[in-house]
């Protein structure tokens, strides 16, 4: 079991570290990726410790002029918009990403001879190029879905370039001895399953395909990917992650090959009181039983989404406590 | 067909009236309800005029403290917190919306010798209590859920008072000639189907139920609910709405009750030229075909989510005269 963003807000000791110093300054720094990683697993004593980073770290290394804005998300300087920007885009130098590569040795060293997962992780094609199109976050994706659908020829030749910085992403921390990657495709959700397919799919599944001789398991997740489930786990994962609006039950009947699956305890059920996040931890473990009995490989225990900045660290380690007891 | 939010910014026509003026102002001056309602009907010819409104307009008249903040959204004074919050929460007057109630006689006999329909509408239970305990619009609903699930009662009491006041304002809109109801829950998305059950079905069952005997069609729509779609249709509406993540033909499937089903074209295709628009608007009615083969009680063509504000007018001008050719 671990926490997707464990390393984040919630904790007094991440804001200490993050108090005078940028989220993207941070990235880019050994000793605060180690530092920040390291950080729940010594508090909450997760099963894995997922790398301090943020999905645009690739595309800043590349050279994308581009911000992390607190309370906003990524800024990028110049939105990707036309074939001509698509051909301006860099690729990923392995040499532009050696903090990143440094720290994922140093962290791979120190839980050498521990029982701790460390996991790697990248953003997916789609939800890069929504930043890059939108030029920042966005809640229609309307220029990513027109560019999408009226030039597939452009966006077919983005969603190819950013399939190779992520895959060259992946790679780095891999060779640097990470134990699993998951694949962030965190607003996949705004597509319907057959655009989903024809204009993502098969970018994603070559981010699968080309790390898949590590022989490390491959985690993929999106947040309100009910209708995509069956897509995402075509696209070849070893685990395939839910969020909390589809019992695991109903994902594993979605699937049509042999995955594990992660989640999905719902994060705002960490403000709710022990009585109840006691009963809703049960419940996803109940779930994930009946999931397991229906086909699925495996559970790994996790939130739907990530960990809500307001969350009171002191209920992620009961929860750890809690699932770990069961 | 009509299309959601068509009373709205995409209209230069109606910037032109909201140039100088709050939108709570608008809603609650006869005369500019009647414009804005009748506005898109003018010009894209559309089969059905929604009443202009907003769904925090209840509230205000029951004299709830909110103001709607341009570019963020309602702004609730004393969000509602406690069980005495709840208990302080006021009952909906007739008489505070006379205003609307004068819209709709007037904009009932404007219609009355045409083909079009006028459609009245309310938030949901649901979506109203969101922004009344979060204080204005929310990407968690942390705070909603954690009441919801810490302390049912208050949470019902609540959600019975709501539905008190959305039954009261759609009575108005249906004693005063509106031809049918839509009842948007529009963030019921963010709950699992047995939290749906739990907390929020009752509730908008009882607003269907307390509305039947007009005989009028019911309406109920939210976004991003496609595990929903089963419990909404529970609810008694006869008419569902879907967005555009779930094929018309997979909804049908869904319901265990004869409904029609409204949607569910993208609302961003429109802005990806007109190949793009024509061959999608071929393929929701293509879809919706499937669909009332699969048992569907019948289809009206609308988008899968409000007009977005760019939206060039002209386009949804051409998506009207494409449907009616048909």
């Amino acid at each position: 079991m671990w926490f997707m963003r464990q390393a984040g807000r919630s904790l007094p000791e991440y804001r200490a570290v993050r108090a005078d110093r940028g989220m993207l300054e941070c990235c880019f720094d050994t000793e605060t990726i180690v530092e920040l990683t390291l950080q729940p697993v010594r508090r909450h004593h997760v099963d894995a410790a997922i790398l301090f980073s943020d999905i645009v770290v690739p595309l800043r290394a590349a050279g994308v002029g581009l911000e992390i804005v607190a309370g906003t998300g990524p800024v990028i300087a110049s939105p990707v918009r036309t074939r001509d920007d698509v051909h301006d885009l860099p690729a990923l130098d392995r040499a532009s990403v050696g903090a990143i590569e440094a720290a994922v040795t140093e962290l791979a060293r120190e839980l050498s001879d521990t029982d701790v997962a460390l996991i790697g992780f990248a953003g997916a094609p789609f939800t890069l190029a929504s930043y890059l199109i939108e030029g920042g976050p966005s809640r229609t994706y309307q220029r990513t879905k027109a560019l999408m659908r009226e030039d597939p020829s452009t966006w077919n030749d983005l969603m190819g370039r950013l399939t190779n910085i992520t895959v060259e992403f992946l790679r780095v921390q891999l060779d640097a001895g990470v134990d699993a990657v998951q694949l962030f495709d965190s607003w996949a959700g705004a597509l319907s399953d057959a655009e989903y397919r024809t204009y993502v799919l098969p970018h994603s599944a070559r981010v699968f395909a080309e790390v898949a001789d590590y022989g490390a398991p491959r985690i993929h997740f999106g947040v309100g990917t009910g209708e995509l489930l069956t897509a995402m786990a075509d696209a070849g994962p070893e685990v395939l992650g839910v969020d909390w609006r589809v019992p695991l039950a109903t994902a594993v009947s979605r699937v049509n090959r042999p995955v594990a699956l992660q989640g999905n305890l719902d994060p705002t059920v960490l403000f709710a009181g022990e009585t109840v996040v006691d009963r809703e931890v049960a419940r996803v473990i109940d779930d994930a039983d009946a999931a397991i009995a229906a086909g699925a490989v495996g559970h790994i225990f996790n939130l739907g989404h990530g960990v809500l900045p307001d969350t009171d660290p002191g209920v992620l380690t009961h929860v750890v406590e809690l699932v770990h007891s069961m």
